[in-house]
């Protein structure tokens, strides 16, 4: 393997392995349970469900892969706070959408070269990106690998006993 | 800047925030604010800061770079849980080692040239390195920025109100 290639394999890996936790943080709570909040006062497990796969959701266009499957999630789980919206979606149906969202990441971000991957992300400029070369979208993978990791953090306070 | 090069400064990058942002959640906190818990029974703020610190100070050895700065902090934040060891460390000299961790860390890490990265760390032996390539310095050093992420969106939940 070259040296290339085992750090994009190293990020890939980091990646899938936070997707696969939240999952199986979320995938397997019912209905009443989506409904706890963190701590007290915070955000629901549906919200950050939700949040997570809306901002997944994002990456399709912000990658370069393809268009959203799920644009109408950001006004429940990104631009209004937990409890100011009614939710028209079921932990179901959330959980069918994350898997369509982070299979179709996948299979396009398991195709990138690492030239790909050192390439600006769709929302910085030709021009912006000679200044700031940092926002690639390996930079993007690695940021929101971070962001599955933080809101799982939260989310694995509420899980419940076995 | 090679494809190499922009790999690991995102990588970089990405590590140098969550330190930063974990800096910012824990560093100004008062003694008392420091004893909050995360979440009602879980773990207190000065645990999951010590944690950080004792998990960051481990990756001295296991990077290569040098000698840990603070074993003596397995015992309080690794291997027991919280509540279970009566702490010898306050959350000034917690700081002050953070601080010198955290340093000596980034000195060593910044130097890595990119075949440094995909080298083993040393927890693994070459044999085992040969079947499983993924255990290599970049796979820690992205794990372990998902850890800092993990626990700081816990602390972020007892963060005081400004």
């Amino acid at each position: 393997m070259t040296t290339e290639k085992s750090l994009i394999d190293s990020a890939l890996r980091g990646w899938k392995s936070n997707v696969e936790r939240a999952e199986k943080l979320f995938g397997d709570l019912s209905a009443k349970q989506l409904q706890q909040e963190v701590a007290p006062g915070k955000n629901r497990l549906i919200y950050l469900w939700g949040h997570l796969a809306a901002v997944n959701d994002r990456l399709l266009p912000l990658l370069g892969i393809g268009e959203r499957l799920h644009p109408e999630f950001d006004g429940m789980f990104i631009s209004n706070p937990d409890k100011s919206v009614q939710l028209t979606v079921s932990g179901q149906s959330l959980k069918v959408a994350w898997q369509e969202i982070n299979q179709k990441l996948w299979e396009g971000i398991s195709q990138f070269s690492a030239s790909d991957w050192a390439q600006r992300h769709t929302a910085v400029s030709e021009q912006d990106f000679k200044r700031e070369p940092h926002r690639s979208r390996f930079g993007v993978l690695l940021g929101r690998t971070a962001h599955l990791a933080y809101h799982a953090g939260q989310a694995a306070l509420a899980r419940p006993k076995v």
